[in-house]
């Protein structure tokens, strides 16, 4: 079994729908059409094994769970109302209070209320909802021919969990990974304090449609049906200290970007790309084609992150 | 630690609030208001552990968690709009074909599309948010001499679990246990099939405050601040078959009608109880009063289902 084939029953069951869903199970999020505007609702599943490396603050696991599910809201291009929390959680005070903190501090960066959730004993998860709104919902889609580009930069969340295994695996001991963390600092960083990109809002009127990258570029572009990613333009997508990273362990660059998930940077389509890049940071990464899913010419194999068991 | 120290921590520091919540966290769910209408988000999780009955089917669990989130949303006055559910799973196809065809059942019987959700590899765990919309929300309030009363019956599921544990902890064998299962049909089908109180919207009007009985009355009834319940009136909100097993396994049907939890019945507050009764089964259970916690007379000493590690 895998998630895929889950979302295969979900789909083909809950075929009861009502005349103001506009989309269900198939986006980032859920859109509700209510008067004159459109309510986008997303959720966000965090499991202590299999999401949460344990390097990871209280604090930074709280923001962690808003930040996903902001970033779900933004990349249906809408604006975040309110966010809700539920907790399964057997830790002490101190735990609960800075992870309380950590989603304390980015719900006002992200100007999200967080008005409730439920809390029950268990190993930790953290299970979000979030509401947000929009005059004009973004999907994942594109028109032949438009321009593929994703915010900021992709590749770095790869490498922090390459090194977190290594020594998870004992292939490297504590103090060495503590090493790598500090020559790879902005990598970690990227691992411990990912950040939603607010700033595509700014440009969404330019935008034909939009993702965001949760479980690798690989398997996100794939949502937009036909596509060709250029491995020349990709590799710029890639900041320095990723390339280092590669070379120092001799990975291949772009089976990282193409497989780096947790990014929460925004994949989207558009045909204005310049005047997008005159309000945000992105990189050109590929073109909407007509028909296929390739990478320089070649059938695109890497499918990103699908959970199995 | 207990869920109540966690809620405490988390009113203390999620504080960031926007001029249109009405209610964050502090009730069945939060409010928001959107342009005329009140728009009501609820949350609710499931563990395998905590809440998940082993003899309760794969769709009885899928029917269950969208009850107990509809539940909530019936409790604030709304009407539902959409379900989502986070799952985490390791189950077989069968398996969640059937969570997902009790899930799709319900779904038309509350005139709840489900939206979406978020799919993961993980030991059972359901975490529901379900979005609901009103004229007017009901808090968990009420005025001084308003009549206190139940929807329908309580008493079951705690007969239920009771047997249910006797059961797991060896006092009673499988045979014995079905054959109790089959003299108390009505009492295990409570536990089964819970069906959350959609005719509460027919009389919302006359309600002042209402909210689920989820942890058990003794517990949900202290939102409303000063009470008083009359023994003799919750007596007869406790069905035949509960007084019988009250009588069989030595218990007092008072102590399982305050400590029930997961009856998904209502609790409400109202000054015209009768007009209520034309359209909905209800039973007076006691009244608010000035000052104090009591039953009889005495101060109410249980305290229903309290999360604790």
């Amino acid at each position: 079994m895998d998630e895929i084939k889950v979302i295969e029953i979900a789909k083909s069951l809950l075929n009861f729908k009502r005349d103001y869903v506009v989309k269900g199970i198939d986006d980032d999020g859920a859109v509700l059409k209510i008067g004159k505007k459109y309510i986008i609702l997303t959720s966000d599943m965090m499991l202590r094994e299999t999401h949460i490396p344990e390097i990871l603050s209280a604090y930074e696991i709280g923001a962690r769970i808003l930040t996903a599910n902001v970033s779900d809201l933004l990349a249906m291009g809408a604006e975040p109302l309110a966010f809700l929390l539920s907790l399964a959680v057997d830790r002490d005070e101190k735990f609960i209070y800075e992870l309380y903190r950590g989603l304390s501090d980015y719900s006002k960066h992200y100007n999200c209320p967080i008005v409730g959730g439920d809390t029950v004993k268990g190993d930790l998860i953290l299970s979000g909802f979030a509401i947000g709104i929009t005059n004009k919902p973004l999907f994942r889609e594109g028109k032949i021919n438009d321009d593929i580009a994703v915010t900021n930069d992709i590749g770095r969340v790869y490498c922090s969990i390459y090194l977190y295994n290594l020594y998870k695996k004992g292939k490297i001991s504590y103090k060495e990974f503590l090493n790598y963390a500090e020559k790879y600092k902005n990598i970690m960083e990227k691992l411990r304090k990912p950040v939603a990109r607010m700033e595509i809002l700014d440009v969404k009127e330019f935008l034909h449609g939009a993702c965001d990258i949760s479980d690798g570029l690989a398997k996100e572009i794939r949502y937009f049906k036909n596509f060709e990613i250029y491995g020349d333009k990709l590799l710029k997508s890639i900041p320095e200290d990723v390339l280092s990273f590669c070379d120092e362990f001799n990975l291949d660059p772009i089976k990282v970007a193409l497989n780096s998930g947790e990014e929460f940077e925004i994949l989207f389509t558009t045909d204005k790309l310049n005047k997008v890049k005159k309000h945000v940071k992105v990189n050109k990464i590929g073109k909407i084609i007509e028909n296929g899913q390739y990478i320089d010419g070649k059938e695109l194999k890497d499918i990103g992150y699908v959970h199995k068991w």
